[in-house]
């Protein structure tokens, strides 16, 4: 029966899924050097999150002249940790599962959206260290407002249904959707997102294209007064991934004000250490939380679990990235 | 031409509004002992925020044989500070600004309700403190999961509304509020509202029928297993009124787990100082800031100025609380 290395952990009822399908399962984090030096060799199928990196190098150092993994898993979304050019040239089959975490994702986002122009974590710090600081933490509504969504996938999708609840004005920019909808409305140039909206949301891959995307010039385009001609200031949330918002630039538009209010739940560097962004009351950062719910969870495991049994039983999968 | 008070501030265009009138407008705080001593009486208007009360005593104290005040204008929602009563019985008209902040108030309930079961302030806290805190700050989702709503006027609607749209089922309990509808499932026991939600979020004034409603009893009854069968706890949420919500319970059931989070904007005692509550990571906190926009600020002194003027135009206003 196949052998399956979990790297990175997964549900414990995904992985009794698979075991009482017969298959044998190992959870236990492999150090890089370990899979250069061919630690995967031994299995049939690998699946990661975040932390294990699978490079080229890594790759070929996991099949043998008989054999080797012939299935890369990501239990979750973002797949630049996996060189799936790589993978496609030794025919293996990589898989997400990219459904998933989209619920608890949409919630984080609003979550930081209304959480940062109402300064709850600065209220909640402030109340801890004896300062009932309600008069210095006037905040804004997000109603009334116009939001500007990088990226219009599944995750953006959902935000701009939840925004407009709130009566938040849906634009979007996204080179891969074309034409007109319903649901946003619908910019060719990405710069038009920041002139109009004083709210914006990053919901992109990191690619070249997307890198620094979200930088000082474009920030500076930012109106400041809302749709409602409220002087609301500039907020930008990102939930995506680190690297499309540039941080320094980002930390500039902190202190002239420029930017009102930043929330970060991703970050070039990961964990996060010691950085200039922790100087601002403005910025509100969380640790790459986004997927972190028992749901997110729940859902990511039993996916994952489903794919690789159909494609032990089948030799295929109907969806997967390669 | 009328003389208005406003004790506790109001906004720069509504005192422009007054003044453009030709009604005289002086903005400064009086202290409990110079309006008992009849400060007051020289003015025919008085507006007030929470800050300054209104106690039977001080009412008859800001009248005289000739005239004093004949109307006291509350900019904002809450009356508890005004003895509505005693200003009846001297034919007073009391009137405050109801709508003007329930958007504002909806928003921070709904961040609130998300950033404490997904930890954000708490997040935000470890990320200050250097530590990258990812795998402690599992959070859930609302979506699946029902809400209680403890009182359904126009904010407790408003909330429905937006907890409808993450897909959370939503129930109400409002002893004021008669028959079926299309926005929440009514319950006609409280304690229904306990049996039934993992989320529950405060919506009604404190009156002696409500004070300590959500006490220990009744938070004993929350199921902690949300409707889509997921383990993720209780969540109590008051953006309403200090007294609703036990606190002294509310700490017994932090420490039981049997609550797993709770948010407050509003406390028994304001400010809140020194509090059990605060030892609690799971606690999250906000200084009474639900109204506290630019946007609920400048619709509340545009509504008390416009009542104001048709006071004195007229003789009466169109909406009163007496």
């Amino acid at each position: 029966m196949a052998r399956i290395a979990v790297t990175d952990g997964l549900s414990h009822k995904a992985i009794a899924m698979l075991e009482n399908e017969g298959y044998e399962v190992e959870v236990r984090h492999h150090e890089p050097e370990e899979i250069s030096n061919g630690s995967l060799t031994r299995f049939d199928a690998v699946v990661i999150r975040s932390a294990t990196k699978l490079t080229a190098q890594q790759i070929s150092s996991s099949l043998t002249a008989e054999g080797g993994i012939r299935f890369i898993g990501r239990a979750g979304v973002g797949v630049d940790n996996i060189d799936i050019n790589e993978a496609t040239k030794y025919g293996i089959v990589v898989c997400n599962t990219p459904g998933a975490s989209t619920r608890s994702v949409v919630e984080l986002t609003i979550g930081h959206l209304i959480a940062s122009t109402r300064n709850i974590a600065t209220a909640d710090r402030n109340l801890r260290a004896g300062d009932w600081a309600k008069k210095r933490l006037r905040g804004s509504e997000i109603g009334g407002k116009r939001l500007g969504l990088l990226g219009f996938g599944r995750i953006s999708r959902g935000v701009a249904q939840a925004a407009r609840s709130f009566g938040m004005e849906v634009h979007a920019y996204d080179p891969y959707v074309s034409g007109e909808n319903s649901e946003a409305i619908m910019h060719n140039d990405v710069d038009e997102i920041f002139r109009h909206c004083t709210h914006i949301s990053v919901h992109c891959n990191l690619t070249d294209e997307t890198r620094n995307l979200v930088n000082l010039d474009r920030i500076s385009l930012m109106p400041g007064i809302g749709a409602d001609g409220i002087e609301c200031g500039n907020h930008i949330v990102s939930c995506a991934r680190g690297g499309i918002v540039d941080e320094k630039d980002a930390v500039k538009a902190l202190e002239t004000g420029q930017l009102r209010t930043l929330a970060l739940d991703v970050f070039d560097n990961e964990p996060l250490g010691d950085s200039p962004l922790l100087d601002f009351d403005s910025f509100h950062g969380t640790p790459h939380i986004a997927a972190s719910t028992l749901e997110a969870q729940s859902r990511i495991g039993i996916e994952m679990a489903k794919l690789l049994i159909e494609f032990f039983e089948t030799g295929e999968t109907s969806t997967s990235l390669n």
